[in-house]
């Protein structure tokens, strides 16, 4: 384990924090808010990351464990420092409840212990919006993109926190990568930001309200969600954006590159929009009967679909009420998951159609058992290495949600919110089913669960293996 | 497909329904009550079984596909005639009821769609419970344990049959192998209808009682299952023969033939115990302020993970009433199953445990690339085909969950009763939460969802494959 470079790397990572938490100061200043959260948590991470960030090793060398351990201890940090100025605005008194809410913000998950947000500073509500935007992309990603590394150590941080079993670099320079994919992540949220303000929303609203959508988080500032609003072109504009988050970046990429025919053959494209498609139609027929109107009906069966399937978690209705066949259809789309590649949570759509072909494959090979069959997606035979890991992937996820069930059964809630909880942190959505509901409100919870659920929000967030290494023995253990 | 060997294999399964059906048939005799209705479906069993059977086709040889099928067509098969006494008895009189009862039966779930049973013909029961007995081991490896076969075609139709991962057969003749599988099972049911005698049973309850424990079933001739008995004497014989039809029967061969310790070192068997002393503390510790002393809270929580380990399904409590902690682990029991090549069902103890050991792999592989890590069990490697097949199961697995809830989900019960009746059907368990509580009452649930159920409960019982390739185009291919 080559610790000097872990230490640096980890410097780098919390003096970005810093750096970022200017942006929340300034928006305190401007509303004339109290701006010591933020300058008590800055200096505190300053004073931490300035000496383990100023001296860069001589030996960067580093391998795929030290990419694992640095991303989840990265992620770790981050949320603990992150809490920070919710604590000392007196905004969560609970420090336990405040990593939590950081790392619902980091980890684009949007589920929240508070149970009302509209009082709240600005700037606050800012940073709590801003944590889904940072995390939605990814820290490390933000920091190979600023910072010259080699190519070495880059590949193994990039592979340990982009999710998804994605097709690899867009271009050979991990660096480039980085910011092609942050170019089109800031480009994307900006599209948003003027479509909500030519919905009339002041310019504040769509700033953190595209955040929540571009990291697919689903924080919001109001106590309703995006319902408070009662602004429909919104509703159709958020959802669109939302969807548009799901989409694996690469795709974006090629449209740039003007190869626009590889993207509609993309399988994974298709599927998702069938997937949703099938879903918008269920939900709209089964839940017909309780809306005034086909327009509203669809709109929200649209905005819903959006919502759960990105993981994104923005509510315009409490469907605790619906019938029970949407809310099967919206635990479904919870797991599912948007594409690979995007900021959304989930099983993700690609590995879905990975796993559905391994099994046709295994039926093959049942029936007949001297035949060679092969795994094709995009017309490109899957090697048995992402096989395996897509179905290693499935145990682990099922263990993470019945461990996850498990242990937040001990405050006596109702199955019912027990396993939506568990499902809604693992995928990272954010609201759940039963107590909590469509607001995503884990209030109820005791401690003891709140931090089960932090940390199933983060094993979901970077996909096991860097979390599931970080508390191997194994990989502390000298060659 | 070898279509003649085929029809003369399914010929041989009726051929033998109908012979047992003599049983019941002597039973309702015995008690003089209507015999008619065996009367009549052993009669139509002989009439379609005899011309098929009774022509050995010169060509023998099938290969893996034409033992799928024969699998699972001769089990629906065997559950359509086998619901005829129910109906022409008139104590069932919807078809689709019918077929679920018996599906229920073979498949030995034990999920009844009969409110009440105690007032039943006494022939007709035994029927019920006697098709747990029959399904326990499978209708084929009596077949073959009866039969004069050659090799080829018997490995194909028992490996087709017998479920788990197993280490494969006893001896290396498949006829003998199967006569020794169906003597300790027979002996242990004779055991247990004696240790029940001595529990004051009468001699019909003791019989039904033992057939459906070893069977692990759960159908039970008293409205209120096992409590009815109010015989705590005999509630531990149960749950203790419950447990034995747990184990894997190669397990029971290696002490008769004097291997005792190659017994006490299988993993499967250590993790079994382990799983089941754990979920009794926890049930015990969970609910032991709603009973009234301590040895009551034991024998309950004993019976209770016995009966749900092994899918059995029998209830000596109302566990929907139980802290959702208590109710979670039944939850997680009836995922996990018993042994594999015990008559349980369930995900399987060893299956559980290649899972894991394929994670810890998975993880070593990741942090060493260049490693070379295998999975280990009883000391011996795991070949990669048995790895992959167990990965594959787990994919069908929670599809076959998913989609079941899913279409039960029209119905508009709750989601805890449309999962737990879903987790129920596929791992051949039985009873159920929510609106189905633990007697395993499956009547209010449409007819459409029945079927789905009934379904469900036979690719749960024959582990999908089968199954799977009646039911692909793949199949019926020429080659």
């Amino acid at each position: 384990m080559n610790y000097r470079m872990l230490r640096y790397l980890l410097g780098c990572i919390l003096l970005i924090e810093a750096i970022l938490m200017l942006l929340p100061l300034s928006v305190a200043l401007m509303y004339k808010e109290d701006v010591m959260p933020f300058v008590y948590t800055i200096v505190m991470l300053l004073a931490i990351s300035l000496p383990c960030a100023i001296l860069k090793p001589k030996n960067t060398q580093i391998y795929a464990r030290e990419g694992f351990v640095c991303v989840s201890a990265g992620w770790i940090l981050l949320s603990v420092f992150g809490a920070l100025p919710f604590i000392f605005s007196g905004v969560i008194s609970n420090p336990i409840d405040a990593f939590f809410e950081t790392v619902s913000g980091f980890t684009t998950t949007g589920a929240t212990i508070l149970p009302a947000v509209e009082h709240l500073p600005r700037g606050i509500l800012f940073w709590r919006s801003f944590t889904h935007w940072i995390g939605g992309m990814g820290v490390l990603v933000f920091m190979l993109a600023i910072l010259p590394t080699a190519g070495g150590e880059a590949m193994y941080l990039m592979r340990a926190e982009v999710p998804g079993p994605t097709k690899g670099k867009l271009v050979p320079k991990m660096r480039q990568s980085a910011l092609i994919l942050y170019g089109i992540y800031i480009a994307l949220t900006l599209f948003q930001v003027i479509a909500l303000l030519i919905c009339r929303f002041p310019i504040y609203d769509a700033l953190v309200t595209s955040f929540a959508t571009a990291g697919t988080g689903g924080f919001s500032i109001l106590n309703e969600s995006i319902a408070g609003y009662h602004n429909p072109a919104a509703e159709w504009v958020i959802g669109v954006f939302m969807l548009l988050f799901g989409i694996n970046f690469n795709l974006f990429f090629f449209i740039l590159i003007g190869k626009v025919k590889d993207v509609f053959k993309s399988e994974e494209l298709r599927t998702y929009a069938c997937v949703v498609s099938l879903a918008v139609i269920a939900i709209f027929i089964n839940t017909y009967h309780t809306f005034a109107g086909a327009g509203d009906c669809l709109r929200t069966a649209f905005f819903q679909t959006a919502s759960i399937i990105t993981t994104t978690g923005f509510a315009t209705v409490e469907y605790n009420t619906w019938p029970v066949l949407s809310k099967t259809v919206l635990i479904l789309l919870m797991v599912i998951g948007a594409c690979a590649g995007s900021t959304a949570g989930g099983l993700k759509i690609s590995r879905v159609i990975i796993l559905g072909k391994n099994i046709v494959r295994e039926i093959k090979h049942m029936i007949r058992p001297r035949s060679v069959n092969v795994v094709r997606v995009d017309g490109e035979v899957v090697s048995d290495e992402t096989l395996r890991s897509a179905t290693g992937y499935l145990t682990v996820y099922i263990l993470a949600i019945i461990l996850t069930m498990l242990l937040v059964s001990f405050d006596g809630m109702s199955m019912e919110t027990n396993m939506t909880a568990a499902i809604s942190c693992v995928n990272n959505v954010g609201p759940a089913l039963g107590d909590i509901g469509s607001m995503g409100n884990f209030s109820p919870f005791s401690n003891f669960s709140t931090l089960v659920m932090s940390f199933a929000m983060l094993f979901g967030r970077l996909e096991f293996v860097p979390m599931l290494v970080l508390f191997s023995p194994y990989a502390w253990k000298k060659r």
